[in-house]
């Protein structure tokens, strides 16, 4: 049985997260205080220290809570598209509109983690998770439309994001002026990806 | 005629920009100040000031010239190369290697614009620019070897740079633990959209 000094703390932790979470993607890192995000569950700025270590870890956790939840609300938004190609579109759409924030909010953790190796472990294990779970997701949707592909599913995950992370870098930085070319651009080499195949195994 | 103190101007700007690119590109953003830039030239910080405006726009410039000096030392890499695919898979090592600190400036500098509108038209002209000559070499390339791709050259060009830059996140988010899988997949994503084009010309 779980101690309930423990459970309590596990329920403090979280709440924490959420409201981190929450003020993160609506603001960005630098203007969000300790103070804060303790303020928003009652709680005091120490006890952000005492759960998280610092702001920054608990910035890097968050960011990848975010990356893996916008990657889930993507998924289901694509889940009656009828072609691989529409699928693609549709992630991509999801990611770059709705899930904007999280992306970027999940690219500017990657950055950070550049010069604090303390950040490390927790952006590879979202990365790793997001990967697992991109994967796993395009089996299940290749298997239930019997869709093919060619390349294995790990590669074209990893392609994809490591594209949409660019893409969301490039929203960033150029807002409503965004391209859309570029969008397109990335869903053109998923779909060769598929369509190649395709050609070959027929 | 220049007058002599347009010229004279021009030239405390320019190496202002060598400066900062040097600092940047070495330490990153936060820790190099004003101070240390105008230092480099045995100048005076507000000669950044009266040049640039500020450390963010002076930043933004220099990132953009830090990740087309990359994108051309990445095509003299891959001059040499026999083969489309062998030449991307140079392209992508030049920039992940060597070059990879400068895509990682301009990443956060297309971040830092996020918030900072004044930055967007800086950015936005490097993006062009590196859209602009990746799509031009491509086409050099093309032609002098007798290579096809399926896509157009624009379309090659934005994915490549979509990919590349969340490449350099994951590297910088990943440090020596990076994932060579993850280049691989873009290098094979970049390929499959030539290969694709071969199958449906021949």
């Amino acid at each position: 049985m779980t101690r309930p000094g423990r459970e309590a703390g596990r329920q403090t932790r979280a709440a924490l997260r959420e409201a981190a979470l929450a003020l993160f993607v609506e603001q960005g890192y630098e203007p969000v205080t300790m103070a804060a995000i303790a303020n928003q569950i009652g709680g005091y700025p120490n006890q952000v220290t005492h759960h998280f270590g610092s702001k920054d870890a608990l910035f890097a956790e968050a960011s990848g809570l975010a990356i893996l939840r916008a990657a889930r609300h993507a998924e289901q938004a694509a889940v009656h598209a009828d072609s691989i190609e529409s699928h693609a579109r549709i992630l991509i759409a999801s990611l770059l509109g709705p899930g904007a924030s999280s992306v970027m909010m999940f690219a500017e953790a990657m950055l950070m983690a550049r010069n604090k190796a303390a950040l490390r472990p927790s952006i590879q294990s979202a990365l790793d998770r997001l990967h697992a779970v991109g994967e796993a997701t395009l089996l299940e949707t290749l298997s239930r439309h019997r869709w093919k592909i060619r390349t294995s599913p790990e590669m074209v995950t990893r392609a994809f994001w490591a594209s949409v992370l660019g893409l969301a870098l490039e929203k960033a930085a150029t807002g409503d002026a965004f391209e859309h070319q570029s969008a397109e651009a990335v869903a053109l080499s998923m779909m060769n990806l598929n369509q190649d195949y395709i050609a070959k195994i027929e």
